[in-house]
């Protein structure tokens, strides 16, 4: 999915791949298709483990290469090339600079041109609207003043755009809103930190936004670095919600306003957020989960729980340990 | 107020009403003026009660007409007649769009056009300036660039719109500031959730912005579901604020960077917020309070209180429990 | 530093001042160059000292004039002159606006025209992109679409600029990122309240950002009320991120999403904050911090210090007083 963005390059082979990590080149050179996480990649593509997180993942995965560090080595599965590397997530940015070397550069789309209306079907076109190269935009779509959609973006049927809004990297599903303000689809938070240069990695990923959803004011939503970034069909966010890179959230979630989630994390469907919640990075949250106003998750939330607080608990002792003084 | 933004359809008789309610319709059939909450239905209206929140309006209630459920039944005064229904919520979203079928459709205003500044008194006027049909702008006022008026906004004298605003269902007195990337006027973030699609219901409310106000850049400000949002004179808002539909703000308040308030709460005057500071909906916050950067509040809080915390609460036990270690 | 953006007054002298206060004037008359914080004044200057913790500052200072109140006034080094008033910051407010007189003013920029890009060395530019006058941009820089610069900022060299952003009074170093709908260098959310209205005071201060800087999408950056607000070299700011006025952030810092910084804190280099997490206003935190998300720092945190909680404190101990329940 993420490849509609950023043209990769085709004829990467092992041996490329080795010289980049610095590792011994091999005898038998072959082509390697693409990176991927665990969750996408498949036999010939190459991959990465570096958390135990993931070990269901690994034992399932039907890729045959993976990246990792020394701690991990000897729980990759026998069936697994491992390429043993100091740091893991550098590797995965250099590999992924080498598939899409133009996966960095985030600068304006100077692709972009008033939009033609008559190339769009049933369109209600705003003043001043910038729309790239190679937009799909479905019938029946409305799309507000000032509005930029950038190259490559592809927006369904019936949609409702409003104003101020920029979008790239992005593929909307159909009868969705994206209101006002709202920012979809830049690079994500990532880098690795450096007191001579931060080191910038690749995002590769891009946003997908399912049917029937709703992105309020001022949202800005991050695309994915290796993954992509998905809001599930029928999911409401309210104004002023930040998403990062990689956050995949389920159907029919209500995320009140100003709630902010950390990169990577995963939540299941129907489930509710309160406002100005935070979620922390690399988490999983289930179904059903309720989690209230102002909480601040930094451990995985089974389903159908409720939680509160600061770190967010079961919202009945939260609530019982702060009765009025 | 509120019907200067929405069309009201000035024909719906009592029959309509219980026919879209799906209760049994009565012999003598009457005209009903307009649905709107206690505080402002009057005797031809009709109204709605659903929480014991509201039980001294409803005694004080000049109109005869409310939708309730089995649970409040008993306690409606016998001079009001009932229209018992399941949901009270959804029956009044139903009976809105009765009333104001256009006020669902919030896509962007296609009257703009580039403003015509001969048409204003003393206007300094930036590039881009989009502005509706009917918008009203004082003397000695000034707009920034690429900023949106749409249809029906009334702005008073000697009113500063900053860059990128957009503001619509808007009334802004006479001396305020609107500061750039603010967006005021949208809808609520307000639905009834289904798995099959959520149920937005009408907002037919608007944003009523005193005199000598200061909205802060990217605030967001949603206007009204039944009743209106108010900002009140004097008050200040900082940056990045966000303020869900029917909040009322009283006068002179200060309310500082990203503070959030959830929909229905009412402010008292002088109130002084502190930075990242949640409210919780449905809530009242009397007069003179002061509220430490970063509480919670999900209570009510009287008058000349000071509270800090996650619950809020008393400031000087929140201080004593959370002394160095 | 801030003079660049606001015209100084440069005939004011002593006696102006001390008419302006409503204090008595003396006989030798004599020109004062500027007013400026206890940090930046010197010789010929007047700068002024409210609270203790400024103590250290006031013995070091060249500058041989401050305002004050009577609490203060004994513990001023009798080298200086002292003029005693009832409100420091009322009277500092009244002195600045003394030297600038149109610091006050922050309506939009009228002097700004679409970009004329052969006048920049190697640009990229958007769409109705704006400039003001006197505007300096670096070579190989872009800038985004709908994007304003106002007059008298200047842009290093190799800086990339995105999409609706607004940038005044603001000074950016070379190889600098500043994403989308980002809003930098208006006017803080400083006055002094009154049931009247409200008294604003000038910002005569400017934003200054480093190279290596990356600010994040929606990102609102004040500019200082008297000193400067500074984002050092090599910092990295993400989404929604706000800061007030006078703030200075050190070197190689990350702050994650929404997180706010009240006025005039001092951060120091190296420092992590989390995503959501709050500084309060006039604090001191040093180098090599750790601030773990949704945090509420409102006391100084020592350098190499890890801190998590609301209010924030030792990590280990936010941990270990908060297992699962």
């Amino acid at each position: 999915m993420q490849n509609s963005f950023f043209k990769k390059k085709t004829n990467i082979k092992i041996n490329d791949i080795l010289e980049t990590l610095k590792l011994k080149k091999q005898k038998t050179n072959y082509k390697v298709n693409d990176i991927k996480d665990l969750d996408a990649a498949s036999l010939n593509d190459i991959t990465f483990f570096h958390s135990n997180k993931y070990l269901e993942k690994i034992k399932k995965t039907d890729c045959k290469l993976v990246i990792t560090d020394k701690r991990f080595t000897h729980i990759i599965p026998k069936n697994i090339k491992v390429l043993e590397v100091k740091n893991v997530l550098v590797s995965v940015a250099l590999i992924s600079s080498l598939f899409y070397p133009k996966a960095l550069d985030d600068n304006l789309d100077i692709d972009v041109d008033l939009i033609n209306k008559k190339k769009y079907e049933k369109l209600v076109s705003g003043k001043n609207v910038l729309v790239g190269k190679n937009v799909k935009i479905g019938k029946n779509c409305s799309i507000g003043h000032n509005t930029i959609i950038e190259s490559n973006v592809q927006i369904g049927d019936y949609c409702n755009i409003g104003s101020n809004v920029i979008i790239k990297n992005c593929i909307v599903g159909k009868n969705t809103k994206i209101l006002d303000g709202a920012i979809i689809g830049k690079k994500g938070f990532g880098f690795f930190p450096s007191k001579k240069l931060n080191f910038r990695y690749p995002h590769i990923g891009a946003v997908i936004i399912g049917k029937n959803v709703e992105i309020g004011c001022n949202n800005t939503i991050d695309r994915g670095s290796i993954s992509n970034t998905i809001i599930g069909d029928g999911t409401f966010l309210d104004n002023q919600v930040h998403i990062a890179h990689n956050v995949k959230i389920g159907k029919n979630c209500i995320i009140t306003g100003q709630v902010g989630f950390a990169g990577s994390s995963i939540i299941g469907n129907n489930v509710m957020i309160g406002g100005q919640a935070g979620i922390s990075g690399h988490l999983e949250v289930g179904d059903n989960v309720k989690i209230g106003g102002g909480s601040g998750v930094i451990k995985n939330i089974p389903s159908n729980s409720k939680v509160m607080g600061y770190p967010a608990r079961n919202i009945r002792n939260f609530l019982k340990d702060n009765k009025d003084d």
